[in-house]
């Protein structure tokens, strides 16, 4: 029975059973965190066989002769290019490795926008204002890094098939003051949505007022299928964009953070070539070259994309379970009530949860009080501000499945006290 | 007999020999490089043991039980703030760890004052005008990075104490578009000067116009010692800041690029607890954390402090000879010809040569043209502008010491023909 066809006593009386059951779980005083979206120790584990590719004895030389002990190569080596090319679906020649974090990668890339401007174009931090579109609910990190930097930021509803491209498409056209947009385009954090290749076309298709403007292709996901065998696909931008005759319009980006070890993996940026000629200027004044014997261990340890692909298949068996017990618990415990919605991804890090309006940063405050971390309520918005209060990310990957199930459980109960509070004083 | 002495018919006589001479070189169809302060392949090749210390059975868990394989600990493991602390001889909570290269973090640390100014003052970018001064001859890649971001540089001369603190102290207090100095306080580059007590102390005391000047201390070879027994000892700049009450005063930076692997080691700022709070609030912007595997394969490797100064004892084993190698042929060669001077370092990766006035460039072209690269000429000047065209940095630490000594041969040798060419046109 959906809780808004409730008489007030029936409400009243259910909210004073569940408030018991709270108590049981509040009592058994657990630690648990969905808040981010961390691989657990199983995904770390099978990784592990990295450590022994390069040994005192192996040769760390690499593919053109280079010995990767020493200085040199700023942009990454071949094999390195080559291998995260094909996760990318992008050519060798448009990547450029960088170190071990590709939210470092997109952070000096506004840094060098807001310094150094776009080919030639005014340094965004000598213009009176810049904005950025974000898609909403979002990453938290990427709106960090434009708010960091004094940028504007304008929601864009996400739908199903990407961010509404009527709004964005609107938007980019007529105000030169918007400089970019932030995507993830694939297993989109948090709703686990892939973009329809209608969006990637018009994407590719932008006619921006800002000649400076640039698309931000946070491709964290792109190989992390829940199901292998049914994986979405999105179209490749680079290549849209350059059919398009917009080649130049967009940065990607990615990395094997959630491959291999996050924070001890490689990165890479992916562009046209002119993007790369100007980016490349300014990353061999930042640094001699990112760490080339983690690229090489890299290269030896997954061997080529095939590699690579067999290995997301144990991420995803791991995975795949966690996500089915969660969904299964909150369609058994909140499917028909008529108190929240939730996105059932194929792939990515989490699952997004959209409850009645207003209730969002109570069901977090509640859960926390039994022990359970979610992410921030408003942490999805630019400016922590869900305008709604209704969007909670929830990240499944981290705790062991039993701990997860219980976990969720809470959750579900946290929604269904705080939603019937909500409809009480109404 | 002194070049200035001979008679021009003299001269002419020399000259002839000694590019017949020059020409039997170039027929030898050479490539040798001195220009970068590589380490050789045997410098390598006496780390490569740390390759062997994690392993696919290690448990890589760190002291305050942190799963290193993992997101998380944005400023670095514990032990690897104590092993970088001991190095760089402060407390370990002075100490933020960061990536590959300390040169990146330079770079940011500018990048950072550019786009968020220090301490709540106006950023740098803000500003009409920010200049640096500029101690030369010294390091192109600090050169380059104050040149990318428009500060203007300011020549103060280097001493054998370090750079010429009565022209520092005027200018530091006198204008408050001055904004920082650049310094290689131990084994400077290119001249291998270690600053004396007395400029420590007086850089300490500094009384800057600019409240959020700052002094970017750059201990790249604080253990490159060649004569371990006989060390260069140059105070501790945080701590004599602290004492003169200009505890916010300094940026220290330093790596295991020269002690591990360049481009694979980890590098650090230390800097006061009011300067590290700022810096990780950006910090926590930019990245999720940088390579804690790397940092925790360093201290495994290393093991405390002692253990990294017994293993630069071997480095210095191998540089040793190759400098004394060069000093011996420089002095042999062109000692009491009053056509040049040069440095006797007793650490670090570079001796610094001075040419008669105007010679440099046509010395460094004569050389290449026999397949010797030597830095460019200017390299060591902002703006790649020695306005008296002497300065030649040598970099005697790649080749082996059998090219190496022919190269510094043919080095002299250039020396020696443009230096007369001159006196002759004269």
């Amino acid at each position: 029975m959906k809780y808004i066809e409730m008489s007030t006593d029936e409400r009243r009386a259910l909210l004073s059973e569940l408030k018991a059951k709270y108590n049981e779980f509040k009592a058994r005083d657990m630690t648990l965190n969905m808040a981010r979206g961390k691989p657990s120790g199983a995904q770390l584990d099978i990784s592990m066989g990295m450590m022994d590719v390069l040994a005192s004895d192996s040769d760390l030389t690499c593919e053109d002769g280079t010995d990767c002990r020493n200085y040199g190569v700023l942009d990454g080596l071949p094999e390195a290019k080559k291998l995260l090319g094909d996760m990318m679906e992008v050519p060798a020649d448009n990547i450029i490795i960088y170190g071990n974090s590709s939210l470092n990668v997109m952070y000096d890339t506004i840094s060098r926008c807001m310094t150094h401007g776009v080919m030639g174009h005014t340094p965004w931090g000598k213009l009176p204002a810049v904005k950025f579109l974000c898609p909403v609910p979002g990453y938290d990190r990427h709106f960090a890094i434009t708010e960091h930097f004094g940028i504007e930021m304008i929601n864009v509803p996400m739908l199903p098939t990407g961010p509404d491209m009527d709004i964005v498409e609107k938007l980019v056209s007529s105000d030169p003051a918007i400089k970019g947009i932030w995507c993830v385009p694939k297993y989109s954090n948090p709703q686990g949505y892939s973009y329809s290749d209608e969006t990637v076309r018009r994407f590719a298709r932008l006619n921006p007022a800002a000649e400076d403007f640039r698309i931000f292709w946070d491709n964290a996901y792109c190989g992390h299928h829940l199901y292998p065998d049914d994986p979405d696909v999105v179209l490749e931008i680079l290549d849209e964009c350059r059919r398009a005759g917009n080649a130049d319009m967009v940065y990607k980006f990615s990395s094997t953070s959630k491959i291999s070890f996050p924070g001890s993996g490689i990165s890479a940026i992916a562009a046209s070539l002119n993007n790369l000629k100007e980016i490349r200027h300014q990353l061999g004044i930042q640094t001699i070259g990112h760490d080339k014997v983690n690229q090489l261990r890299h290269v030896r340890f997954f061997g080529d994309i095939e590699g690579m692909r067999l290995h997301m298949i144990k991420h995803a068996d791991i995975l795949r379970p966690k996500f089915e017990k969660v969904l299964e618990i909150l369609e058994r415990e909140l499917g028909g009530l008529g108190i929240g919605e939730w996105t059932n991804p194929k792939g990515g890090y989490f699952i997004s949860f959209d409850g009645m309006e207003g209730t969002a940063k109570d069901i977090v405050a509640l859960c926390k009080k039994a022990g359970v971390i979610m992410t921030d309520a408003g942490a999805t918005y630019p400016y922590h501000k869900d305008p709604r209060d209704c969007n909670i990310r929830i990240a499944p990957s981290y705790p062991p499945i039993d701990d997860l199930a219980l976990a969720t459980e809470l959750f579900t109960l946290c929604v269904k006290i705080v939603s019937l509070k909500k409809l009480i004083n109404e």
